[in-house]
């Protein structure tokens, strides 16, 4: 067992990184069909989120709320999925993914419908770009208190 | 809008209840494939858990991990998934299901993998019971601190 972090090599090769958080990366899943970002708390060798100390779980599902409610808001979503699964890559990874009543998969999971389509360089750009001033927003993962 | 809470009746078709947090209900799943419990926030109207209060959002993950670290033990399950999926039943339900390496649709998520087996009533009893008591052990959902 290592305390050191390090991303897994498959979630490293399906996604880009936005941001950071106190706690976590913030990585974009390389599939324009959702807008889908993953919070990876930056812990060595954690595989369940009851395994953080409980400083760093109140933390995780913090910047999970955050995160969640700053993207339903900024796509418009008709849904939010908020989910840690884990049975492909075991390293923690929470998947918050903008859900519409017109997506690919819906009103299913997003997991396993057919197969991603990755962003052009100029969408991914200007997502990246988007999603950064997103999370520095007064009420985002920077910190501030909700009213 | 209400305030009042329901359960929804589609949650109420497909699952057992069999205990209550101090901001929750925990429903069993009727599906002997997987231990399947369902935390509902008894609050009225909410659809997204950071539509939670802050201090709701809190305790409802506290709850979750809690649940999900006893289910875990308890089941020597390789691997939890947790998910608040929400797209079917809009109703806030955050589910907690004990995967296996052998079950029936690992490694992929559960949803909408071929049909339900439902409990006879012999094995319902025995797994509320024992769910029961498990949830009433110190380091449960009811109180304490871990350690």
């Amino acid at each position: 067992m290592s305390d050191r972090f390090e991303l897994d090599p498959r979630l490293a090769a399906d996604t880009f990184l936005v941001d950071e958080t106190p706690l976590s990366q913030v990585l974009l899943m390389n599939d324009a069909r959702y807008p889908w970002l993953i919070l990876v708390p930056r812990r060595g060798d954690i595989r369940e989120p009851f395994e953080l100390s409980e400083a760093d779980q109140a933390q995780l599902w913090q910047e999970s709320m955050r995160l969640g409610e700053a993207m339903k808001a900024h796509f418009a979503a008709d849904k939010l999925n908020i989910a840690a699964l884990g049975n492909q890559v075991a390293q923690l990874h929470v998947h918050h993914i903008a859900r519409f009543h017109t997506d690919d998969a819906w009103p299913g999971p997003v997991w396993g419908i057919r197969s991603a389509v990755p962003y052009s360089d100029t969408a991914l750009d200007a997502l990246i770009d988007d999603l950064r001033s997103l999370l520095q927003q007064p009420l985002s993962l920077r910190g501030g208190t909700k009213a």
